[in-house]
């Protein structure tokens, strides 16, 4: 920590500024090796110390206003686990009904959860009163709270990952039944319900992408220039020939 | 990539699952010294292979049913920010009102946008309707598709930190407007607009922190056991002793 050049005496700046180019790997390594794991899960333990770093990357998420929306509910009791499991059950059967005729086999073989196998479940909630009514940055977008907890969710992920553990996130349940097994108030959101724990490998690309349920969209595709719609293909803007040119780079971890 | 030992032929396995500490000190460095930049934006432009990078990070985000709901608008046009700028004005005016009279001094003071100051202007949005009406993992929580798009904020702002960029998020503008000014449908959601570019310097702390707005709160006391609020101190629970004994953690990189 530095002095800080501007007016504020107690506002300190960071020194390092500048990341080595094995701690910008290590970022983009995480990044593009995380998986979302459902059945790969060993049932070693998670070490404390392991447990609270991840937590600790969780906590230091953006939040709007500061105001930390989050809880972390730490869930080991096989009963709670059992009860999160028939809730999943019970929504998984509703939903391969949703699905037309010719994918609800495939939906019905694909593995979706591990919330028995892990050894460690967590569930990332969102007090949406936490700092009062009036949050800045929340007065006209009442969402940002809930972003603010699922960039906690992500940067937990990241962390777990370059950690050598697995995470998968368990999103086909009812919101209110698993607000009733976790006993959670109505104004406490359960944002992501995690499955945690190490696994025997990760798969080297998404499950869905290899299972042929959707491809990758590539991503110069994806870009608009100060309209939506407004495209430019290689020719006319670098940054596109520049993004044609990187298709490999997420490989390189 | 090493063969799959599972049944499936087609998925291939990562085969360096373990990270270097080196990695993974990147990545925690990047966790705990990603500020939300507002005031301290370098014009110096943003190169096209940095930009494609990040943008990579974002879209290899964690999506639900591999969804990929994100697009990104990369918003340089001058005629476009001076709109979006207006937009923020106004709403920071009426948000202005919304605090207690003794907050609004400090409200009013704070930087809490670089619209223009920045060399260069991202917004990254949710299409609802990407992959039609019924999608794995969203057939209970119709929000996770917002989720996954800010799930590509966050992959997106680590990254630009190991880059040396600072990214601001501003959430003080009414959606309808900043979809109005960017040409957005309806049913394309603006998650986050974002402010990027160089900086002269970043914070060692967020800046509502260090302006006593509100302090972090301590990550023991967001720890619940299997049922909401269950608490264990740390005589009751190695992990609460653990966390406790980590509080300079996040300080160390």
């Amino acid at each position: 920590m530095g002095s800080d050049p501007s007016s504020k005496p107690e506002q300190t700046v960071q020194e390092d500024i500048q990341f080595q180019p094995e701690e910008r790997h290590g970022l983009y390594k995480a990044i593009f090796n995380r998986r979302d794991v459902r059945g790969q899960f060993k049932p070693d333990p998670v070490s404390d110390d392991v447990l609270s770093r991840v937590l600790y990357a969780a906590h230091h998420a953006p939040s709007v206003g500061f105001m930390q929306p989050w809880d972390f509910m730490v869930i080991r009791d096989s009963e709670v686990r059992q009860k999160v499991r028939g809730a999943f059950d019970k929504a998984h059967g509703e939903a391969t009904k949703m699905f037309p005729d010719e994918k609800q086999d495939t939906y019905r073989n694909l593995k979706l959860e591990g919330i028995l196998e892990s050894p460690l479940n967590l569930c990332i909630t969102c007090d949406r009163n936490r700092t009062g009514p009036v949050v800045i940055g929340r007065t006209h977008i009442k969402t940002m709270d809930l972003y603010s907890s699922v960039c906690a969710v992500q940067n937990l992920w990241l962390a777990a990952r370059a950690e050598g553990l697995g995470v998968g996130w368990v999103s086909i349940v009812d919101e209110q039944e698993l607000q009733s097994i976790l006993g959670l108030p109505r104004d406490i959101v359960p944002i992501a319900y995690l499955c945690i724990g190490y696994v025997s490998h990760f798969y080297d690309k998404p499950e869905l992408e290899s299972a042929g349920w959707l491809p990758r969209m590539p991503l110069q595709e994806l870009i608009h220039f100060d309209q939506w719609q407004q495209r430019r293909d290689g020719e006319q803007e670098s940054l596109i020939q520049q993004i044609e040119t990187d298709q490999t780079f997420p490989t390189k971890f």
